[in-house]
């Protein structure tokens, strides 16, 4: 855990992260959240099947070490604004939030104790961790759904308020898997000051003090829509055919870093390049 | 046709282009084959199928205006050196390439006398078309292949000479539609100048005097890696993970132009905002 008053990290996952491997992802959520010593708390209300998915997450957290791991179980409102389901959130060192359907998690949690409590103690340090559903929520505006289309069409996103964990930036998540792409830009083309950040499975974004850091087997791909010269976007109707000109795009691995404030790529420094630290190899000149 | 001296349109399509209904894109390119007054040719070598994809187009572009329309079966490389052959292009105002196998195309025609026919022709205005691999093939390095893969590696693209009628530029289709991007970047990121042009299906990217158009139901996605600030490319392996950073992207709907030269949209004047003529609409504010 971070020191008071300074807002805990975000680990911010795009799905179907490894459980049963190296689980490279979980285990860093678990370190953050104090290892050894760590008290981690399992909200699954997203999903279909909470019991059944919280537990998965209990045992795979132990198994990577974590001291004491609870499934928070709240099926309505009411559970979530019971004393006991707030002081499990007061003495937790790590929140984590499993997938399923986004909407589920805001319209349960929102505005109750233990969302309060969650915001009171993420900004005294208490690192908060997502994936998939759990992911897409952590922003101001989050992406609630999409209709799965080949063209780039203004309608085919959904948008709705978040749990407003981070500000300023739209996450999607299973981003290449699912070719969100533009999905994510017909979200941001709507106030490109949000930076889109589309997560592809089994791989986290990592945000400490305004500093995002890729881990993972995929790749988080930044989208800044802060410099569009145009869009047709304020003359058409839903469904119509969208335009954008001068995206920025950058698509970063693990290990590489973004600043989300000054909206760039930290490089690395010419001696520490190749941030894949187990690959670096020398390329012989022909 | 164009006035002798100067090179005739490219009709570049992304594949799956429309040949029941309007037919906006073949009834482009037979209009600009000279419509009433076109002598198309069907190059089919692509093809698994060339008698059965070749007479479709004949049956198609008959229907849509031309006047004459023949199929060049170039079964082996041979066929492609036969006198009747190269007279066929040289009466052409049109030829047309189905979609199949790229390398097909590069391999049967490469060097033979009907390809340089088509280039002699091509440089005094004849319009040449082409679907998916018939797109791909247009340019000086043409994506022969890709191993579809969620992650973003260097080796997921092949790479070998196209036919050269358009430099500059790499050519992707069914860009949406399979997922393209990453596979398209990793192509220019190994040399930037290149602009990655990007088509999905049922669209076209209509070349002219270095100005592209976009014609049909999806888009041309624009890839500019020139301003590129950061790759770890040149440290990389085969199938490890690409970083790249600063990649400029244009999405661009039916009616929108790009300038290939000097890499920039042509945007509408304020007036002739909303390039889509029959969607446009006033929009209230509120």
């Amino acid at each position: 855990m971070k020191s008071a008053n300074s807002p805990g990290p975000l680990v911010i996952i795009g799905g179907a992260e490894d459980k049963a491997e190296e689980c490279s992802i979980l285990r860093e959520f678990v370190a953050l959240s104090g290892g050894a010593k760590s008290n981690i708390v399992v909200i699954a209300v997203a999903s279909d099947y909470p019991s059944q998915v919280g537990e998965k997450y209990v045992e795979t957290f132990k198994r990577l070490g974590a001291k004491k791991v609870t499934v928070l179980d709240i099926r309505r409102r009411e559970d979530a604004n019971q004393d006991l389901a707030v002081e499990s959130i007061s003495k937790a060192t790590g929140v984590f939030f499993t997938g399923g359907t986004q909407l589920r998690i805001t319209r349960q949690l929102g505005g109750t104790a233990v969302d309060t409590e969650l915001h009171r103690r993420h900004e005294e340090g208490l690192v908060l961790g997502g994936t998939s559903a759990g992911a897409a929520m952590m922003s101001s505006i989050m992406i609630t759904g999409g209709i799965p289309s080949k063209s780039f069409r203004l309608g085919m996103v959904e948008l709705g308020p978040g749990m407003e964990f981070i500000s300023g930036v739209l996450i999607d998540q299973h981003f290449e898997e699912r070719g969100r792409l533009r999905r994510l830009l017909s979200a941001i083309a709507q106030y490109p000051r949000d930076l889109g950040i589309g997560i592809d499975e089994d791989t986290a974004a990592i945000v400490r003090d305004g500093i995002m850091e890729v881990k993972g087997s995929g790749c988080v791909t930044i989208v800044d829509a802060g410099g569009l010269t145009f869009t047709n976007i304020t003359q058409l109707k839903k469904n119509d055919i969208l335009t954008m000109c001068g995206i920025k795009v950058h698509i970063l691995a693990d290990g590489f870093r973004f600043d989300l404030k000054n909206r760039e790529p930290i490089l690395p420094k010419p001696r520490d390049r190749g941030a894949q630290k187990s690959r670096r190899t020398k390329q012989g000149g022909s």
